[in-house]
């Protein structure tokens, strides 16, 4: 039935004021009434609907995706939206799309390695969409180690230009969004070469379509790389490959900044520090940890929702089974990852502020803290996406079979998610960076540097390497300076241990090499330990509201409490807790389940997802899922005839015993 | 270049004979070469192509799939094929269709419960294919609760016939595959009532569509639930939705093996044992064990050779980067999988002799196994499945980017895969099911009973209950009886705390469902003992061969060690092994991995799946792997045209700024 609210019991149940935890969760008022705002004109136009992207084809797809990316353009200018405003328009518009690349990666990269002069000329044409932009690094042969992109940009100084071009098939150019069938410029990186000497990789602009026909231009090949994973998901997005064939740019579209090469051909370095693009990557790693949380929380309240409407078991005297989510096994998958997704979002909110920081260092030249806070980034981001990724699959597990349906939107969700694993840094790879920073910080302690940042503990060694947890009673588990004690000292207690192996080795670095898997470990810890840190500061700020607190407090330690039992081994490996310690978390955590529960519905409606954006039958707001999905299925284009396609073709003959021509 | 082996280097530094290993893997020479024949068969087969499975839209490919079956079905008559090398075609084929539920489920439901009359009536219709039929139990609002069902079959005596009837919206049938476009018969569980009396869940042979003209009979109602996960994937498959209004059927159309109902409306039980139904489950759920190894060798089998060919970092002196497989992060990811991979091989090897044994023991009204079997084969099915899942997304991961097209193979292989997840038992629940069965098996200790088969190492509880782990180097832990203890060990300390918690609880039914997180986890404990144990005794056997056995006994050390390693805070917090051991633990899995790292694409090979099976461009045998990739680019429907399909409509009024109506 419209509009009954089927989960109003459990709506009722809640604790604390809702409201006030959406302003948290949005990080302000303003923040709140923007989202708000913005996500209802997404919703109610007809145009962003999404319901139908994994029936169109390919081709239908994309051209929806440019038929909507024109129409948030109009609107934008019709409504006169601010630069914020229709960032967050784009966000709710929920497809990945060119328009993503041109304003994420194309304008930020000429902002940030292009001349005042490049900035004059180009920005203009790219904020008005007169060009559109793509990032073209990757390459079908290369992806993390950049070092190793074989594209070469070879100086001509009889014609003042630059030589564009792919020396072999492995230089194409390969993924980058928006390249495949819609830019008209990229950014390209390639090895500069001048005067025979090649000087490493830098950013050129190049034109790679007409402006009159978008067909492309001389010497270029350019082109979609075809299908990617699940239906509907990335495939609204060109991910391009593209090819060079002795294309000449104008000596002046290298991007400038850091370096530019003479009329001559004499290769310069400008007196601007290279420390500038680590703020870049701050930045970047910071946007990716927020989305982490918007993708979690999402998939959870998917989950939660469904959880209290799908009802199995339970029942001994025929009354109604029982909600899911009274099970303690689902309770135990599913609220640590609630409790993942408040983590996430206020360890993003704190990043955000951590890049304030850098950026205003930077500007006065002090570069003190900038590896610290480009180690703690890269940390945080593989750790909140890597677990982000998986917790999508798992709440679509939670939904049991119906979450295996395109129209529970968790299957999307997944497919649209998981790149962040690989984008922007590989999530290993990362976790060896900051493995790498921690053995140098530990190694730096002896000779009286003090850690900075997120390593500060570090310089508390002594203690944290000898003390005692205290904790006597599952209580003694809530006390917040116990659970941070215990983190502090198992991650110090994991990389010293790395340390005094690697320092076993023969070199340093074979060391580093054999022990990776070990690093691994001790930067995981080291990273859920700055997630700890932040959520506990966060429960000491004024967060108003009845009941916001105390439920900030349960989630918390849900966070941490599962982390420890989840990596109980470290924790006694390393002596930081006793194995009756380790028992008395799993007993804690039964309680805090059971706290949860009456306010877990609550707790997800906080996030205040429109339906349009959840895009989940099963998530609907109402509750009312089964209608919905029975009406969804007979959408399907395989429904369009009572009698399939092909029936007379492939089934007739086969009952029709028209196809045997021998017996079994 | 064609016909270049890229990975002949690799090949050449195998310790071991590869067409040994085959035998191994296959079972024997005959399963060896009946598997290869019918997989070139296939693969030789233009009809049966798979690589343009993600690009077709839905109605094309469930068309195309009608078109493989019929196809396949002719050439099984042509070929004069038994039934053994039919299933293996079939196998091989590797697209879920309509034909897997006729002849993998509403076959084996008339033979398991239908009696020799009705045997002799629907099975000669169902082997000619003059009927297809499918097994409609779950339904929209009922899943893992089989006695929830709402469809109810009411006897009318007046005419000797069940009206089939769906009384509300969640009893529509829902999932059943080859119900929505091609079945025209289904077994359909329904409520059978008769004279007023409810007699719970019954299976009926109804017949949905008109064998004139494929419409569906008045009162039927069917169609296909919509998208689900992937592109390709499961969505070659007719997951039906079917609703009935009173839609009568002769009473002999109830499946009566077991229990019949009278012309007056008598319901009358067989004196056949109802734990005949049992052996089903056992058989079916082996089958899924089976196929878990199936998917993971594949997906483990793209990705090291993808691994040995994708090169990254490591050139110090501007040589050649280093192959991905050479570092440890990606072995210690990577090599644990291959080991699994043969675990699960061997376990579902062992599995299928149990089933052997339980079939004979029922013949025999010999129930005494039947309990544990029956825990054992739902334990090893969680087991398997969920790591398989993970294990293609985690083996995805290792690939990179590249693992996230289409191409790779592997985002189809993951969705086409984890519905095993959630069928025939959802993997949490069988978990508990498990664990109920391990705290029984605990409290008849004390009385005398002695535990059977998987359960026996219970019966040396108080050995096991205070042993200590004798390890003293890294070297001790190749000791498979320390292993196979200290794996012993754990599983019953961890039953038997569960079993003492819910002691202390107020019933035995709110200890069970208050620690039911805990359970799970000794639930686990006791499976994985299940599979070290069946590979332990696998290396007991004679395995003819170079080097095979020396082979196997490192995969059988890494699937152990690895476990251990990951449930180091199980084994810590028993007490079953000492910090100090666990550390070792580390130590000789880094030795583990340097033994298989010039095994790896040789032990890959032994699986012996052709390119066409492996559908991966990544995994391809020559590890020719870019033209390949570069080459698959250019069939996507987007690459038709240089200039896309919406250009003049949607990104030509932006960039010629038509759409703006004022500025920002």
């Amino acid at each position: 039935m419209e509009g009954v609210d089927y989960l109003a019991h459990e709506r009722k149940t809640a604790q604390f004021d809702v409201e006030a935890m959406k302003v948290v969760w949005a990080g302000s008022k303003h923040e709140l009434e923007l989202s708000d705002r913005m996500a209802r004109i997404v919703a109610s136009d007809p145009v962003f609907r999404k319901d139908n992207r994994t029936m169109l084809d390919r081709k239908e797809l994309f051209k929806n995706t440019l038929k909507k990316a024109a129409h948030a353009w109009k609107r934008i200018h019709e409504l006169r939206l601010t630069e914020e405003e229709a960032g967050k328009m784009r966000f709710f518009i929920d497809e990945p799309a060119y328009v993503d690349l041109h304003w994420g990666m194309f304008v930020p990269a000429i902002k940030g390695q292009g001349t005042e002069e490049q900035q004059k000329k180009w920005l203009p044409l790219a904020y008005k969409m007169q060009i559109i932009g793509c990032y073209a690094q990757t390459e079908l042969g290369h992806g993390s180690n950049v070092q190793g992109l074989e594209t070469t940009a070879t100086f001509d100084p009889k014609t003042d230009e630059f030589i564009i071009h792919s020396p072999t098939l492995t230089s194409s150019k390969w993924w980058p969004g928006g390249l495949g069938k819609a830019s008209t410029h990229a950014v390209v990186y390639a090895r500069l070469i001048t005067d025979g000497k090649d000087y490493g990789i830098h950013g050129f602009i190049v034109q790679l379509r007409s402006l009159d026909d978008h067909s492309p231009l001389p010497g270029i090949t350019v082109g979609d790389i075809g299908n990617k994973f699940g239906s509907g998901a990335y495939n609204s997005m060109d991910n391009g490959v593209l090819r060079f064939d002795h294309v000449r740019i104008p000596r002046d579209q290298l991007l400038m900044r850091l370096s530019q090469v003479t009329r001559e051909g004499k290769y310069v370095q400008s007196d601007v520090p290279r420390q500038l693009l680590y703020g870049t990557m701050v930045y970047v790693r910071q946007t990716i940890v927020a989305d982490a949380s918007k993708a979690l929380s999402r998939a959870t309240c998917i989950a939660t929702r469904y959880s209290a409407v799908r009802r199995q078991f339970g029942a001994q005297d025929g009354g109604p089974e029982s909600p899911v989510l009274d099970y303690k096994t689902q309770q135990n998958r599913l609220f640590p990852l609630i409790a993942s997704a408040y983590a996430f979002r206020f360890v993003g909110e704190w990043l955000k502020s951590l890049y304030t920081d850098v950026t205003q260092r930077l500007q006065a030249n002090d570069f003190s803290t900038l590896a610290e806070a480009h180690a703690c980034t890269a940390g945080l981001k593989s750790l909140t996406t890597s677990l982000t990724a998986d917790g999508i699959e798992e709440c679509r597990k939670l939904c049991g079979g119906h979450g295996y349906l395109s129209s529970s939107g968790l299957p999307e969700l997944f497919a649209v998610y998981i790149p962040a694993c690989t984008y922007e840094g590989d999530n290993v790879v990362l976790l060896l960076q900051v493995a790498r920073f921690l053995v140098k910080t530990v190694a730096q302690l002896t000779t009286g540097k003090k850690p900075v940042g997120t390593t500060a503990y570090m310089g508390n060694i002594e203690h944290l390497m000898q003390c005692r947890c205290a904790v006597k009673t599952a209580d003694d588990w809530l006390n917040p300076y116990a659970i941070q004690e215990a983190f502090e000292a198992r991650a110090v207690r994991m990389a010293v241990n790395c340390a005094q192996n690697i320092s076993k080795a023969p070199s340093q670095e074979e060391g580093f090499f054999n022990l990776s898997a070990d690093l691994v470990e001790a930067a995981v810890a080291h990273c859920q330990l700055i997630v700890v840190t932040k959520f506990i500061e966060k429960l000491q700020q004024n967060n108003v509201g009845d009941g916001v607190k105390e439920q900030l407090q349960v989630l918390c330690n849900i966070y941490a409490l599962n982390l420890l039992h989840k990596h109980l081994g470290d924790f006694l490996v390393t002596g930081t807790i006793t194995p009756k310690q380790g028992a008395l978390v799993s007993e804690q955590l039964r309680s805090l389940y059971s706290k949860l529960r009456p306010n877990a519905v609550a707790l997800v409606d906080a996030f205040n997802y429109t339906d349009h954006y959840l895009g989940s039958v099963l998530g609907r707001y109402d509750g009312n899922v089964y209608p919905a999905l029975y009406e969804q299925a007979w959408k399907d284009p395989l429904n369009e005839s009572d009698v399939p396609e092909g029936y007379a073709e492939y089934l007739r003959p086969v009952l029709k015993q028209q196809v045997r021509l021998a017996r079994l």
